[in-house]
């Protein structure tokens, strides 16, 4: 098969025009790039994540179909965490020669799957031989309100902490996975939340003029929090009796003789968003949260003091967090 | 030094808002996605190409500068076969843990020196490690008038067809490097074809409203003349006797005792663009792209009949070209 037969076949004949966002799709798959129209009075958002075997995933803990789903919600994430809204991708693909044709479609698959849940139009990609591993490498496009961008730099003293939902669970369910062959039952839900997160952007667009700095948990909690601190020039403190600890994360912790804590903190892939707000405007952001389908909660505040996360522990003791998230070339 | 320390200064330190392109540049390389305002009543061109170790260069073949510079030109090639103006990148860089600092410093240096030299914004990217092999995935931008971007579809019968440039000097130039260990200085300029090429956005430009159909040539100049005929669904024809050859490029074939016609229809990765154009509109053409620094040339034209791309031999035979460029996955 050659490499158009085989984009054909792993695309479905489908250009990324007659999908979501196909009405703005000028030129999709199949000539030198795409063309697309942009939304009159809108900026663009871009950004580009790309996960390799072995390094971003293992061959046992993620199937075919999840490194699909899991490398494009990676960048739905992306582009949640500005307050974008997602419309187009394009896929840069390496698999090593010879590698299975019907992998292939089912990593396709998983990818197709994610990108329509989010509404985003594949316009196209690159398709090239790697020597050894297959790595997925997206590129995804969004669209925001001038000026209205979330970036990490927005938070003041004086704001309020919150997350869209619970973390750690992706963690968990990695955890779980190097350790069993197969997941069991009870653990599914922490399976399900490492192999096919769930991005926020609706959740993002709903605090766009709301919040004043967003960032999506790709690394664990301590790491995105440090961003947020560095970025803005103000002290992040986490307040450990607010986190909110999933029944299902508190069930692996204490099967696996754990604190759930670890995992909310240095673990990552969540693909919740973090972020502060002004704290008159606190109760107004959870509920547009809650309207956009997230679980939020206020976990912690903004004050003034050397740039940095930090954890409030119940005896009110403050404690500096290193950045305890995945950290590539550390 | 971890992650954040390698991108500044890689980057040193560059945003993408201080360069080309930043006044449009609203939020650069730093947080979790880059903003871009795009130009009012423009539409968006979007193309991404990935460059492997290995499978599309070999150490002794490219050296680092070379491997950037490169990377980020087939990325602006692929928006001059659009007639987009190149506005915006994104590099996804994967290298094996311990890969050397300084590598990846001049990698960075030769990848900035192309997008400066093409007025390209270096606005985003992502860093990530790989199991063995460096490889630069390059996502870049364009934009260009609506309606006008040039597709492959374009072509009919009776147009003529051009190149913007002589062929084959690149595949010349990769064929001495596998031969010898050190570029001889009569060969410099089709090592330098192979290692620096020079893409033709300008060209591309010039183009738009004035060709129907456009590609450039990343692969042989056979298959991109093939790619133009089945899109268009006619047959391009291209005029042997008519096919310039550069001195340098005949000198090499007299050398290596091949014919330089196998380099130029086999061979890749010269950049130039190979289009049609009406016939009365030809010497407009071709002013137009001498005007924008090129050396064009009519090497055939495009007739009614079985699509793909055909050789008139001098003798007034034609025969059926193969599609004789780089076919990944063949």
């Amino acid at each position: 098969m050659d490499e158009f037969a085989l984009i054909r076949r792993l695309t479905g004949g489908r250009t990324g025009a007659e999908g979501p966002r196909g009405e703005r799709v000028v030129v999709g798959i199949g000539d030198d790039a795409a063309v697309v129209a942009p939304t009159p009075g809108k900026h663009m958002v871009l950004t580009v994540d790309a996960m390799v075997e072995i390094v971003d995933f293992l061959p046992w803990t993620m199937d075919d179909e999840s490194i699909g789903w899991k490398a494009m919600a990676q960048n739905v994430s992306d582009l949640a965490a500005m307050g974008a809204e997602p419309r187009y991708a394009l896929v840069a693909l390496a698999a090593p020669k010879g590698f299975p044709p019907e992998r292939l479609a089912r990593l396709y698959a998983g990818l197709y799957a994610c990108a329509d849940f989010y509404g985003v139009a594949v316009v196209g990609g690159d398709m090239s031989t790697s020597p050894e591993r297959v790595s997925v490498t997206i590129t995804a496009v969004g669209e925001v309100e001038p000026g209205r961008a979330l970036l990490r730099s927005g938070a003041r003293p004086g704001d309020a902490v919150f997350v869209t939902g619970p973390l750690g669970l992706s963690a968990a369910g990695l955890d779980w996975l190097l350790r069993r062959e197969a997941p069991a039952e009870a653990w599914a839900p922490l399976v399900a939340a490492h192999q096919r997160p769930r991005p926020r952007p609706e959740a993002g667009r709903a605090l766009v003029g709301l919040a004043n700095a967003l960032n999506d948990v790709s690394d664990g909690l301590a790491s995105e929090a440090g961003e947020i601190a560095e970025a803005s020039g103000a002290r992040v403190v986490l307040d450990l009796a607010a986190i909110p600890v999933a029944p299902a994360l508190a069930d692996y912790a204490a099967f696996a003789g754990r604190d759930p804590l670890d995992f909310i903190l240095s673990g990552g892939e969540d693909y919740e968003l973090v972020g502060t707000v002004a704290p008159e405007r606190a109760e107004e952001l959870l509920a547009a949260l809650r309207e956009a389908g997230a679980e939020p909660a206020i976990i912690g505040f903004v004050e003034a003091g050397e740039p940095g996360a930090a954890l409030r522990r119940p005896d009110g003791n403050i404690e500096p967090l290193g950045k305890r998230g995945y950290n590539h070339f550390g």
